[in-house]
């Protein structure tokens, strides 16, 4: 669901712990245990099959499969009946969940003249499903509110929260107003929200050309970029509250759960929303006086980008039909030979908003690849220690539904048995993207070294890494320059970091509900797509723009399906408790940088309000208001924080010391069966990550870590609880945060321990 | 002529050395004296009036007055008459330049389809003089040399050096191409040199909206930015390596000069050149095929901007009329009463490329006004100890032609004469831009605190000020951006810091090739501008788009003619060796840190070639060349640059001691009139920053601290022969050029030593 602009990752090499003898034995595997392991692997990865992908991908794009269409459940009961066929036991698992979807939609300029917005995205000849017209979802905001407004149009840039700050240091009020935005800068959910806020009545939203249209390459079907007409639908219901079912948050949306009235459900948005196509769009823009729009808020349509209000005047009506729609979640599940009650969750989901090739079927497609290798494995005799599911979901799109109500709904047995979460979304060409939980740094990096490059003929981790130096150096190509800000050079470290997970895929429910430890993989850089959530995302475009010969859908399958196995197979559940101290010390100096930064900020700048700095710069005939005066910060006692990371620091490297010990001699004592008990702690470790009170004001999000930001929605707050208070300047609240997160890192920093005295014990037994 | 993006100052308060009392003594003069030049100073800032520069305008810029032109003479004989109306002694000297004037254009699209580009400025109903066609100079680029070419079209960005390894990378040559390069990113003679040195056979230069069209704002008539059809004529003569008419350089072009052929005539372009409007490029542009240009390379028009080479295939023909036309400089002088063989220097062009209100024509009247205010002061008894010559520049736009014509003409005397050269060119709203020789840095400082900004109710220095901390903290408005570069905080210091000169108007000869100390003044930053050089910079823009009652104009005629008179009037000249030094010094550590980031960069480079890096991060689909490697650069000898350096600093402290000695007890020592040798020392002390063999390969730039850039045309480059031999790996010349600059500092360390001397002397007496 979230567009491809997935990053991140960064390293350190795990030769220091590894296993030894020849080829370095896997971690958490004794010696003869890992030469198996490799082995299976090995066979694992010749399995998948590109003409499979090719023709799984065409058979579940034929038709458009959004949420509550007969060929969404057509293609779970086909998935189901794959499962099957690949010898695997799976069932489909059902939930009633609210999803709106249009009966009126009316976007009409009245002043200072008419035009009217066609909101339809036409077929393209050459490409046989565009023209499934009578089966297409119309282009919309699910979640948008009803409404029929009128009001001058606002021109807010992507309507994040800075934009608004600039509007109102240009005198522009967006009261009683509708706002137009264009789409980036956040998750589309953040524009209605902010906008209500801020007193507007409506929103638009629209793709400007310069993002992802002309500008950015040749449209479809010339090229790959989003044609005039080309619109992105999307959910806008408000999900760092809680995603998923609106009408139940925190359970299960079963048959007979019980429900909210929709009066109460808090993450519908409060005004009426639409998305629009830059054909729409540009008439409307072109009617808009007042000032013009700061430099970095031009896009790129042939006008002159205006900031209003008016006297452009618009009529937007939305009116949805408000039903309960069944979600079919199809699950396969792969029974564990030695601890069966650790499990290894695997998921992509399978739900379009049109006919969904790149997103999701580029990754479901894999992932159903992945099941048929598993399937084959089992039927020579492969026997994975742990269980494994494998989860295709449905409801992504319209706000995480299918994962979300599943997982809240077997929320008691994932607390004690999920040990890790593997997602993938859509994929592309490139190199591998990984972000999630840092207990597993060490591990994927050290998949990512056996996965095979399609392109460049050497691993992907090596790509990854000559990636990242390219970006650190500036010189990586052009369709990269996304992830180009986060990146270090990663000469003279082991591990590729991995970045941490925001929201947009079907991890969050694992990952900031349950603390289940997370990744989220794919391929990406190489390929810049213009049809996210239209009705060309479709076989005819991935196959002519995309990852047209499957190559990297294979390798999606085969790195996903190596971690998959190498988790399960695992005598130790090869968590790492290094990288992920390493991190957690960068964000707690991050949040005290953010927190002196800011209160430098302050004082400067009520320096210069006083020193009467904004009068003396202001053109009289273009005039700013000057920024308001703010109170100077407090300092911030960082103690706790600081208390809870050298906990930390001491139980990771204990945990260390232990482990080098039991791999001493081949890892003889970790072939013992004795193991269970320590499994069964390092599985809980990410759980005392959270808090059953969640975050402030977002109880359902309990991860102390990793969130979604409450005004980024895709992009991740880190030590979310901290960052934000301190973001939206609640000293108090930041105080308070700022102890319960250092308790909560030293209660990690106990459950660390408790692992090393339970792996203690079975060495010494 | 150069287009205003004109930037730069910084700061350090005079109070240390300036000569105690109430208010402060003015630096160079006894307390009575600045009592006295303070008096007459407030007296002369209270005669400009802003009705007298509209009337100026509009006569000027009644008709096209392009050099050659019947009412560019015809403005000169006015400006003459008005001269000597004011009171003053002047008169028109003569020079006869080699000016190319246009008999052929062609520009067309021959393939895939044909078009033929207009080359038409069309008249504007409501603006009168854009209707003057018969008399305007058709758009072209002057310099540009014959021919006739067809060839495929490569877009080249800005077509500087950058720009081709960009498309080395991409696998493109220009080799027998046409380039279209927009305009922007350097001085415009900049693009046709660099298009040919790389095989090109034609340049196309076109006006991008992004930068000056719609996409920055509403364009003419509705606002100020470029139409669709606007043009930027231009010179494209290679003025890095002589300014002035290019038939003789280092010459005066007079009457029976020796004149080169025009064969030999190292200026002129190699192949044919034309400007095109954003309305005819749109055609060309659409009909490139070939890869998509690099993100940073996409301009505003709504196309897939392409690189090519071709499908598009154009044929270009020009040719000229190359007629030698007469200048008209006009001059008038004020003999100076104490030291009238040092002379104080103010000039301004009046030659525009059409009407050119605002270019020059904004400058120019604020002259003739400064002219009609020391007229009034003559009258009324004031008596200027130096000599102040008042310049009206003829032939600016095609190469600087009147002034270097003028000073080559007259350099003998200049040499031992020229104290200050003070130059403006356009004039528009916001803060005072100053760039030129650090000795005059704590000089205009102490100007720019005494002039009135009219917009702000403050001090234009305090302005500026605020503007720099505005732009060091980011909360700049919108049209200020392009100076944000190069800006430090000031707080803390005494002196705002100036910029170094460049080149783009008639400083140049005077800085330069003389070695005057040299200052450029002019307002600007509040109103973006798309006339330039178009038939549309005119009155009826100028009147409606900048400075409109002329307040602005009026500053800068009180900023300019406070300096000349300041200057004029002081018993000691008031330059400063410490801001100067400073300065040097911060230089010195830019090209060390170049040279060091140089061999750093080359060294990492080659190790990612011998890594495979480059291979490794190709897109076989979009694959791109590694770059070459390159031999590692030994390391430079810069400690003859440190000695250097360090004399400066050593002789500085000195001069100071002496100063603040001469400036005890009310100045004493400075009211006596034994300081005609310190005088002449102190103006002989830029001189000493020249070589006559002058820059490498350069020999008419003879100043070692400013050049322009060879290869950025407008952007200086500061300790030239030394930078630009680092920037072009010739690592033997630089060492060999480090050794000459550190020589040329420690000369200029004697030459202070030698004027301290004799000031001690004339302390002594």
């Amino acid at each position: 669901m979230k567009p491809k602009l997935i990053c991140s990752l960064c390293f350190l090499l795990s030769t220091a712990l590894s296993f030894s003898a020849d080829a370095p034995s896997l971690r958490g595997y004794s010696t003869d245990a890992s030469h198996t392991e490799r082995d299976w692997e090995t066979k694992f990865r010749a399995i998948p099959d590109p003409a499979n992908l090719r023709a799984y991908m065409e058979r579940m794009s034929a038709h458009p499969h959004h949420v509550g269409s007969p060929y969404d459940k057509d293609n779970a009961e086909w998935i189901l009946s794959k499962l099957k066929e690949f010898g695997l036991s799976a069932s489909i698992e059902n939930f009633d969940v609210l999803f709106p979807t249009p009966k009126e939609r009316v976007v009409e300029l009245v002043a200072p003249h008419r035009f009217t917005a066609s909101l339809r995205e036409p077929p393209v000849p050459d490409d046989p499903t565009s023209s499934q017209q009578s089966e297409q979802l119309p282009t919309y905001n699910a979640y948008s509110a009803d409404g029929d407004v009128t009001g001058p149009l606002v021109y807010v840039n992507y309507g994040v929260p800075a934009d608004y700050d600039e509007l109102a240091r240009l005198g522009v009020s967006v009261e009683g107003a509708i706002v137009i935005a264009r789409y980036g800068g956040s998750w589309r959910g953040i524009k209605p929200k902010v906008a209500a806020e801020h007193g507007a009545i409506g929103c638009l939203i629209y793709s400007d050309p310069r993002d992802d249209g002309y500008s950015a390459g040749e449209v479809f079907p010339n090229g790959p970029m989003r044609p005039r007409d080309g619109v992105q639908r999307g959910s806008v219901m408000d999900m760092p509250v809680y995603p998923g079912d609106p009408l139940t948050p925190g359970v299960g949306a079963t048959k007979d759960a019980k429900r909210l009235p929709i009066s109460q459900a808090a993450t519908l948005t409060k005004i009426p929303v639409l998305p629009i196509s830059y054909a729409d769009a540009q008439p409307l823009l072109a009617a808009i006086g007042g000032r013009n729009v700061p430099g970095a808020w031009r896009g790129a349509l042939p006008i002159t980008y205006r900031v209003g209000p008016g006297p452009a005047k618009v009529h937007l009506a939305v009116k949805s039909n408000w039903d309960l729609k069944t979600l079919y979640d199809v699950i396969a599940r792969i029974p564990g030979s030695a601890y069966p009650d650790e499990w290894i969750i695997r998921g992509n989901h399978h739900d379009g908003w049109v006919n969904g090739a790149e997103d999701p079927l580029s990754g479901t497609a894999p992932l159903l690849e992945e099941a048929r290798g598993l399937g084959t494995l089992l039927r020579e005799g492969w026997k994975p220690k742990r269980t494994i599911l494998l989860c295709f979901w449905d409801g992504e799109e319209p706000g995480l539904l299918g994962s979300t109500e599943w997982a809240e709904a077997h929320a008691a047995e994932l607390a004690t048995r999920a040990a890790v979460y593997i997602n993938s979304d859509s994929n592309s060409r490139g190199e591998l993207r990984v972000e999630g939980s840092h207990t597993l740094e060490r591990f994927i990096n050290s998949v990512a070294k056996d996965i095979q490059d399609p392109e460049a003929g050497i691993s992907v981790w090596n790509r990854m890494r000559f990636f990242r130096i390219a970006t650190a150096n500036g010189i990586v190509p052009d369709a990269h320059d996304a992830a180009a800000g986060e990146r270090e050079n990663p000469r003279g470290e082991a591990d590729l970091r991995i970045g941490a997970l925001g929201s947009g895929s079907d991890y969050t429910v694992f990952l900031d509900h349950l603390g289940v430890a997370s990744l989220d993989l794919g391929f990406g850089g190489e390929d810049r797509a213009g049809i996210y959530h239209s009705i060309y995302d479709d076989f005819y475009w991935y196959t002519h723009f995309s990852d047209t010969d499957f190559v990297y859908g294979r390798a999606l399958a085969q790195t996903a399906g190596t971690a998959v196995m190498r988790l399960a197979g695992a005598e130790l559940l090869p968590l790492d408790f290094d990288d992920f101290t390493a991190t957690i010390g960068r964000y707690v100096r991050e949040v005290e940088k953010l927190a002196h930064d800011q209160r430098e900020k302050i004082i400067e700048r009520n320096r210069e309000i006083d020193e009467g700095l904004f009068a003396a710069i202001n053109d009289p005939r273009f005039p700013l208001n000057a920024p308001p005066k703010q109170a100077v910060p407090p300092f911030l006692n960082f103690a706790p924080l600081e208390n809870g990371l050298a906990a930390l620091q001491r139980t990771a490297a204990l945990y260390d010391q232990e482990l080098a010990k039991a791999a001493a001699n081949g890892g003889a004592a970790l072939a013992r069966t004795s193991l269970r008990e320590v499994n069964a702690r390092l599985v809980t470790i990410e759980r005392a990550l959270t808090l059953n009170e969640g975050l402030p004001d977002r109880p359902w999000f309990r991860h102390q870590i990793y969130a979604p930001g409450l005004y980024t929605g895709y992009g991740v707050k880190t030590l979310p609880a901290v960052r934000e208070s301190i973001e939206q300047k609640e000293w108090r609240l930041a105080d308070q945060e700022v102890a319960k997160v250092g308790k909560v890192l030293e209660n990690t920093g106990e459950a660390i321990e408790g692992a090393t005295a339970e792996l203690h014990k079975a060495i010494g037994q």
